[in-house]
């Protein structure tokens, strides 16, 4: 196996197959079975997602995961953006339903009208309920694992506030929450941008959507926050009574960080030619522990190996890797698997008292004395962690530009991921401006970037030449 | 809210409706929606199941949802015993799909034509995978919330062995697990019986289920595990080679703890007039601190209750309640939810310093002093749970009786819940026989108690009055 990330799309799909994290041979097209060593690093992507909801006041539920045609059509702008992609359940046994049941594309209309019967006064307010789901959408687009398949794995917050302003605490909270989880845990680095209103979600006022960018300089989009506004709360009526004995609708948001796209970036960001890198934090098993054995000395170095596993197995997931196969074999293997640690352990190293440890990230390998073992490893691990988090941080931050024209945006998205660009309106009087962006230069405008003043003075859209009113962010995307 | 647990079908339809556990006016019959309170105690029961199921060396994988209709109809028997209620997607989008697709019911047919293909030697032996899910069924019988539903909640564990016998050791590692969790943590008492061959799961040589008794005395059946042979691995082609070079199908077994019916176990089992009683591990609030106030004293109580808060909140889920009911109403209130533990704090309290706590399990009110109340608070708990397990197991034990005939039996089976005959088989030529006592009783024939030697020496079976071969278990059931 050769593996070249300069050559991503490759890259990917070869890592992809040959870690173990996906297997495409199901019998139906688009999607795809997450193998164990991706899902143990999902699980712990989950729970530190799940830990950083409800530490906001989120609890959990569960809604089903059919939703009545009725309820999914109650809303015209969401109907019109997720029903043409829907799998439709028409038959149970062998009898054809009443009624036929979408399987949800994402949740709101399973769960407002419960909300709904539960919402009364201003008491149940704010209401922020979460699931962990899986949700299924018939793509017409290229699926490619993780990225983008017909069924993924997420985390769904759906709030209901009774002020706008509440509302749209909200959001800031759910952005500062893909800081705190996305690159503060995970070391992805991301921009957060308001989409244009041509391409927001279906149904809402606002999207503000975290975008990340893989090695080939193309955009992904991580977790989104939507500020409903009151289209929802007035198609599925859920009011409170106020303090004056007044009936208002709420004010909604949802949040939808998908845990599986997250792994993608994950792969993708911190990955090298020799395979998978993964934060510390997310690896499956963070020490491989490597005998160097010849025959007559294979018990002494294995129960050696077994001390040091016992030593540090409170501090670390740790495996013995004592297989039949090489060293060498094994470094190569578990290298490309991405566990950030391997401790290396022969006679030699038993005689003078120290092991060989080799970080994933550098290669670099240390001679570390055994009885020190476990707080080394400490500090090495938070090394890892901090080099691998410094090195996206600064090849992201190279990869915004600026262009004035159209000619130089097209220079600039060759070299670069986010192209700064003066454009004529963010509103829906921008598509079509936007639609020639796209045809020249097979970009999509992402949006204002969130939180940034900066307003482009005497300037022209690249594509009308009007006076531009907002800077956009265009990008090749996924 | 008037509760009665002698009127068990009553009280805990009450129940899971006024502790917020579920909905039932979802739009799909059958369908409910798992309300937060239900759902963070059924979380940690997930939590702790998964833990025993990984330290048994079983790793997670996810795969689809959806069962093309050919991979599910391969096993004949499977076809027979869940073709018929099967939810069946048909169309995507506008447009109707080529093949139909199943929701899964249970996952072998999805899990094994992958196996197949990742299963070559002894080296790939056992594979020990399970996946968190859910799975739906068209069911036909009176669905209860928690107990049967159309969608439900469950750990599914796939296993593959080179041998018969390291296939019947998961079965006994898989009753071990039930014991280990289901009546280690979550105190509720059962047997392990081996189905009757005309009540296992379909396409299983043999099926070991553990069943509970409700309180009304009618039987639940909890996780399963069954001893599939090799009917799945030759209708699927699972195969590896041996050390001699010899092609060998696998030997398996499969494992479903369902976490919704098992939390309703939970409910039924510890539950009283009063309401939900939790095991403190299980509680979604293990102490819930309740301010008695005057409007003078206000702050100070308040500023006290913060303080017993920040000084037990490390060891236990506090919450305080200083919403503006009354003290009685918070008592009922939070004893109807369950939580374990209540700290009651007021003027005169703060004055001695002390606090009273308050148990749920016993109502007993004991003084503590506050600087002995994290110790003390941990010793309560403790004894919670063993209370709370031996009330449990002392009730289940007095539930199992004995007869030697119809008559008998029938008048056992309405004082206790378990009633062990003599029975002619436990073969498909006993199913008649079978069919006769539950045409008279309304009872069905769990099965043999695992592990148990009992022989009926020179007995007739109870229906037919042939020779009787096996003690086998009645119970009228959920």
């Amino acid at each position: 196996m050769q593996l070249k990330k300069s050559d991503f799309s490759e890259w990917y799909n070869t890592i992809t197959k040959e870690a173990e994290l996906c297997d495409l041979r199901y019998g139906i097209k688009g999607f795809i079975v997450f193998r164990p060593w991706a899902v143990m690093s999902m699980n712990r992507m989950y729970a530190m997602y799940e830990d950083a909801v409800e530490s906001r006041g989120h609890v959990p539920a569960l809604f089903p995961a059919l939703i009545p045609e009725e309820y999914l059509t109650r809303e015209s702008d969401h109907v019109k953006g997720f029903v043409p992609e829907v799998f439709w359940v028409t038959h149970a046994g062998g009898a054809k339903l009443e009624e036929k049941y979408a399987m949800r594309p994402t949740s709101e209309t399973a769960m407002y009208p419960l909300y709904a019967l539960w919402i009364h006064g201003t008491r149940d307010l704010p209401l922020k309920i979460y699931q962990r789901c899986q949700v299924w959408r018939h793509e017409t687009k290229a699926t490619k694992p993780f990225i983008r398949s017909r069924e993924f794995h997420w985390i769904e917050a759906h709030d209901c506030f009774a002020t706008r302003e509440g509302a749209m605490g909200q959001v800031r909270e759910d952005m500062e929450m893909a800081e705190q989880v996305i690159h503060g845990q995970f070391a992805v680095p991301f921009l957060f941008f308001r989409r244009p209103q041509w391409d927001k979600f279906a149904g809402a006022e606002d999207t503000y959507a975290a975008d990340t960018l893989m090695p080939d300089g193309r955009a992904l989009q991580l977790p989104s926050t939507h500020m409903l506004g009151q289209h929802f709360s007035k198609a599925f009526g859920i009011k409170y009574t106020d303090d004056k004995g007044k009936e208002e609708y709420v004010w909604q948001t949802c949040y939808g960080p998908c845990i599986s796209r997250i792994y993608a970036a994950v792969i993708a960001t911190h990955g090298d030619d020799k395979g998978l890198v993964l934060p510390v934090r997310l690896a499956p098993v963070q020490v491989v522990i490597v005998p160097i054995i010849k025959e007559e000395t294979r018990e002494r170095v294995l129960q050696a190996c077994r001390e040091v596993a016992n030593a540090i197995g409170c501090c670390f997931v740790t495996r013995i890797d004592d297989s039949d196969r090489t060293p060498g074999f094994k470094f190569n293997e578990w290298e490309m698997k991405g566990v950030p640690l391997r401790v290396e352990i022969g006679m030699r190293d038993i005689e003078s008292g120290t092991v060989v440890v080799a970080r994933r990230d550098t290669g670099e390998k240390i001679k570390v004395k055994t009885a020190e073992l476990d707080a080394k490893l400490g500090e090495i691990a938070q090394s890892i962690d901090k080099n691998i988090k410094e090195k996206a941080d600064k090849w992201f931050s190279d990869k915004l530009s600026f262009a004035d024209s159209m000619g130089e945006l097209g220079k600039k998205l060759d070299m670069h991921g986010f192209v700064r660009v003066p454009f004529c309106s963010d509103g829906m009087d921008g598509e079509k401006c936007a639609d020639i962006v796209k045809e020249k230069h097979q970009a999509n405008m992402r949006g204002s970037l969130f939180g940034a003043p900066e307003k482009p003075e005497g300037k022209k859209c690249i594509a009308c030449g009007n006076p531009a009113t907002v800077y956009l962010y265009a990008a090749r995307q996924y």
